[in-house]
């Protein structure tokens, strides 16, 4: 955590990845963020991966080092318990990120008649607020149509990471800072919506692929060569594989000389008449020209020669590693970096959780805070913003209204 | 764009799609941002996806609304020019979006020599500052080992989608707005690093994948079934392709309403002893049996008739459509909403470009502005912020130092 934001206060409704990581972000560095959830979970909060003890690891990873209030949110009661925790007084609070639907009880309307300069951050399914996740908006966008190579036929393949998700919640976190602050410098709150569909379609839009689909119809599938440039994976003499890339002439000098292909690639650029350093697009176009030699040559070395070329010409590759082989063995990605806090966390596993994903190079980095158990901090909280006296807390436990972990 | 940001000025070194789309979210949300070029283009400028012309498409994607400037970096005068716009005076100034090395001209170092205050958002590909792109980060990472079907035995499945480029530009930008909300409090600039490696690094943690893995191992492929819970594609009677998710209870029993699998589920539940309502994990453990029922019953329906059915019990769902069907048919997609504007773009075509992705209701939405010509705004931008004179600039131009469109 970094003391960038200390003193902001944000109030988080809301369950699985885009809003929760928001509000996590935020924390990061700095500010309170107090998590409200329904007694006993959120729909999230048995969310998959899971200990071997049952307990959520995406909801102790996405909650990390915030505050827990849990209140029945069925019963008018908790509503208003909720709602006066979320437009409570101070020039940094007042903020809200929340993936609850547009109407009802935690409507912006609704609640900025309690506080005007509330800002409210809504993540959405889809931009008119029907619901939607990560993998409907996928399908409907084309990207699984577009992954894999040709022998999928029209089998669609869909992504494992939750890419407009998590885009979403950083997109969020930034929406929220720009919120905050406008309402600074002219006292003005607002809500702000973030639909999943239309950050993805807006992504799409700003790297080209709408002006592309719209001028040159839908992109085939490529299987894993990049697009528009030199890439693909390759085996090596040993097979392992990797991934090897040039995008930029350099990179594209560097990978050629590293493999001695000089000659054949110039007798190549003479038959064809292009050139491939000067042209990243043509790597692409003759690429099945290309390849081969490149197999061939990749094919012939060793992991250990290839890496011992390719790091003497400065060649972008990775070898392709399984996600538990990168934690134990790749220096650039162990979890003994500063990024890493070994924890405690709530399942009783004790594991290293990352902090802020930036660093700050003019603040100290403190230790990330492990997620709380369901309703920890209920009663500090309840007494801490809405100054409620022990007597009246304990009411609201025996009426069921709030709970505590 | 929204007037949201109006007053901040940002100058953006940068290539790619991280830190440019970075500093593209800032200026759709009001900002100035002022991108310097070498002379001719960086090492993006050509960039695919292309139109018919040549030109990228990507970069005209990436550069909206900014003002270009083009300078020959590789002279004293160039990088004196460049240092001199970056740290002009100015209180909501001072703030530079770069993917340029740590070290040499365009150093943090270096450039807070002339502003203090300076704050300097600067995306890595790795944490220690080596060279990596999206695809050789998830290579190293093992997204590739986890995508696709056991079919595709060990050979990796790229993502085609760069997630982590995206997710890095977008935290990008909320690390440039908290290390701005901080200088205006303590007076306090400084360098923020953002590696892709961190970012994505940080994800997996977050969304518990790095402690499943610690104690778990590394997960297999799964194919398109969504993981911890149910969802797949499936296939109707007129071979249409749908994705189906069903996380929550109340998505469950909506799923297996609208499909009247009430009692062949029942029986599984019966006969396994688990409850697949109170349990979406059991979904998943027991997908194998679940998935040939589901099989079944939506392919014996027309899209049309499931489409009904799972509009009245509101199933989690969507049609798998090509990117350009999206755009022509799916309302929910349409290049009509106000979060595109029509415009004619230097590539000479005239296409739909989006807005900021969010909707902030307290203000309101401009349209989007083109991308500049390459060095379009040389001259403007050297006169106005840093008051040269025409003779001054013209002989800038004479010696080749800064060139305009």
């Amino acid at each position: 955590m970094y003391p960038i934001l200390n003193g902001l206060r944000v109030v988080e409704c809301a369950s699985f990845i885009a809003a929760p990581s928001c509000a996590l972000y935020l924390q990061q560095l700095g500010a309170e963020v107090i998590r409200i959830d329904p007694i006993g979970g959120g729909m999230d909060f048995a969310r998959w991966p899971v200990a071997p003890g049952g307990q959520s690891l995406y909801w102790e990873g996405l909650n990390k080092g915030k505050r827990s209030v849990a209140i029945d949110l069925s019963r008018p009661e908790g509503r208003e318990l909720a709602t006066a925790l979320i437009t409570a007084p101070g020039p940094d609070a007042g903020l809200l990120v929340t993936n609850y639907p547009q109407k009802g009880f935690m409507s912006h309307e609704a609640l900025s008649a309690r506080r005007s300069d509330l800002v409210t951050v809504r993540v959405l399914g889809w931009g008119d607020g029907a619901p939607a996740v990560d993998y409907t908006v996928n399908a409907a966008l084309g990207v699984p149509c577009m992954t894999g190579s040709q022998e999928n036929g029209d089998t669609p393949v869909n992504h494992v990471l939750p890419a407009w998700d998590l885009l979403t919640g950083a997109y969020a976190a930034f929406a929220m800072l720009a919120a905050e602050r406008h309402r600074c410098r002219t006292g003005q709150g607002q809500e702000v919506t973030v639909a999943l569909s239309d950050v993805a379609l807006a992504s799409l839009g700003n790297m080209g692929q709408i002006a592309e689909v719209l001028t040159q119809g839908d992109r085939p599938r490529y299987g894993n060569a990049l697009f528009g440039a030199f890439g693909r994976d390759f085996t090596t003499a040993d097979g392992q594989r990797v991934m090897v890339v040039a995008i930029t002439g350099r990179q594209w000098t560097g990978l050629v000389t590293a493999l001695g292909l000089q000659e054949p690639i110039a007798a190549l650029e003479s038959s064809l008449a292009v050139s491939f350093v000067a042209d990243e697009g043509q790597r692409f176009v003759h690429r099945d020209a290309l390849f081969p030699l490149f197999e061939r040559a990749i094919g012939a070395l060793s992991l250990d020669a290839l890496r011992s070329r390719f790091e003497t010409q400065g060649v972008l590759w990775s070898t392709y590693q399984t996600l538990g082989t990168a934690l134990e063995h790749d220096p650039r990605l162990s979890l003994d970096a500063s990024l890493f806090s070994m924890l405690e966390h709530p399942s009783g596993l004790r594991y290293p959780a990352p902090g802020a994903a930036a660093t700050f190079h003019g603040a100290e980095r403190h230790g990330a805070v492990r997620a709380p158990r369901l309703g920890e901090h209920t009663d500090q909280v309840l007494a801490e913003v809405l100054s409620l006296s022990s007597a009246r807390i304990g009411q609201l436990h025996d009426a069921g209204i709030v709970a505590t972990a």
